[in-house]
């Protein structure tokens, strides 16, 4: 349970957990993308048999979580904490899902950045000797989610070509005081950062700055060069948030050309599928983690990540009252062997 | 470092984290009510000098932290790791705190359990020994809970007398490796516990059984009788859930009747005050803490408390499709010295 703060942000986890399984669901247009064959179950219908998509949201939750446990071989009864949170108000995803399944929940809010808050929360957990098996999931729904945030499905309106098409999905995943990796080592936790945007439909562009922070104190507080890793991943800046991200770290002297993906273009293809600048939402760094990510690095394609989910922190609210978007992002890495 | 994992849902801290300050800022009513003398600052208008009630709460978040980090001596840039939450679709209140704060931040959404769901993950953040400062806050504004939850105020719908007031308020606390108490020793955390109550004017009925839940596996996992605590005190199950939690822990075997408390009847004075079933709120059970309960603990008053803040997971949109009102509590025991 030792552990070694490295900086400000950053900790170092002397006994890492293992990311034992993971679990995908995903709607019937994740499954039409590049990455459709990392994942568990693909939807016919984003209805998934409820009356409601946020009913539907929750469900995908649940099948996410079981489906992890299952290749895991172990039962609800072996989670002693669940971490987790969606995008919708009062996480009712998350909220009625964890109602379900009985497990000692922490509920999380960090908009898209959930999935590595509640991974670095988890990992944090099992670190510490807390707990021996812990689950994180996130979850979004696009229909649920277009109306909270947006318009009604039914009115049809235009999306302008900066916006994103938040991910219909959960990713779930199974954290281990045993196991074989892969494992979590570094949790670099994020700061809000406000560069004074307010277009709601470009947040690719707000986040950019929260995630360009983030590595940056990432790299700062560990001393890793980019180049250390085989791949940094950001969970939904999409197109122009990307592009944006990789001109802001040049300016810092980070040159990340080569190994900076996101996880929002990966998941779709952006210009057969219409999704704009890529794709968004909780469930978008999950289930590309989950699902395509996880593979990689229990195949040792991948041999050292640092996945940095990536949260606009805005509310419909907030931008009725004239205000601008606050974003955060939090990094953690993921190596599929402990070198020590 | 060093915890021992006692059952299910309880571990106990072994180094456990000292509370060294808190902050409290609360509006005009809680201002009028039996704690007022507690309170570090109550407001004259619940506007604060704001344009909107939203704003309002973002700053009462934000002097509720400086508050506490003025008593202990402390600038923004000790803190390591911030935990917090509120009502606000999207966290709106604690999210744009964070951006001003410029504190690593972990947003929580447990509805008015946030509390001690904060104090639960910074109490292990630093008995595990990532941090030696951290601070845990939440918020809530009638107001601004009012239009999001219910009804616009202007439109002057009468409550129900099962209904509860939402405290307008932020309470924050700082955690510290170091210091001389009172110290948090133990942590429960709830699983989400649903009876089928439907009626969301009525939050404590719903919210009562998880926290006989809660209560329930504390003794449980921890061999402690009602009598070893001076004071065993709910979130904000107000005076209609009380007493359904009193009686629901009978049926269990346990007489609660001397030493079980409400933070939610003891903020307001009910028949005065015209609050009906009590206080509520992430405000509420923040306060009294914070507040009236610290300064308790500080004085020697009470020596060994269990908090435990109850939050009810519904959203408006889930009562509109017809769901139940899903629950939560999580508890923490909060002792002013420590015995061996």
């Amino acid at each position: 349970m030792a552990i070694k703060k490295l900086g400000s942000q950053t900790i170092r986890l002397l006994n890492p957990p293992s990311i034992i399984s993971t679990g995908t669901v995903v709607g019937p247009k994740e499954g039409e993308g590049p990455l459709a064959q990392y994942f568990d179950t693909i939807l016919d219908d984003d209805l998934f048999g409820e009356d409601s998509w946020e009913k539907a949201e929750s469900k995908l939750t649940k099948e996410s979580v079981k489906s992890a446990l299952s290749k895991a071989r172990l039962n609800m009864t072996d989670m002693e904490y669940m971490f987790g949170g969606d995008l919708l108000n009062q996480l009712m995803s998350t909220s009625f899902a964890a109602r379900d399944l009985q497990i000692p929940f922490f509920g999380l809010y960090g908009a898209c950045s959930t999935m590595t808050e509640s991974l670095s929360l988890a990992s944090m957990i099992i670190d510490g000797g807390y707990a021996d098996n812990v689950v994180a999931t996130t979850s979004s729904h696009f229909s649920a989610a277009e109306r909270q945030y947006r318009f009604p499905l039914e009115s049809g309106n235009q999306r302008p070509v900066t916006s994103q098409w938040t991910v219909t999905g959960s990713g779930s995943a199974i954290l281990s005081a045993k196991g074989e990796g892969p494992y979590i080592t570094y949790v670099t936790t994020g700061k809000v950062i406000d560069f004074g945007i307010k277009d709601a439909t470009n947040m690719g562009a707000a986040m950019a700055p929260a995630a360009v922070d983030t590595i940056r104190m990432h790299l700062a507080d560990t001393g890793f060069k980019p180049d250390d890793y085989d791949l940094i991943i950001t969970g939904d800046l999409g197109k122009i948030g990307h592009q944006i991200a990789l001109e802001l770290l040049e300016k810092e002297g980070y040159d990340l050309s080569k190994v900076l993906k996101d996880c929002g273009i990966e998941v779709f293809d952006n210009e057969k599928q219409d999704t704009h600048s890529g794709g968004s939402g909780c469930g978008c760094s999950a289930v590309v983690f989950c699902g395509y990510l996880y593979d990689q690095l229990k195949s040792k394609n991948l041999n050292k990540i640092l996945l940095i989910s990536t949260g606009a922190l805005l509310s419909p609210t907030s931008t009725l009252q004239g205000e601008s978007i606050p974003s955060i992002a939090h990094a953690v890495t993921i190596e599929s062997k402990l070198v020590n």
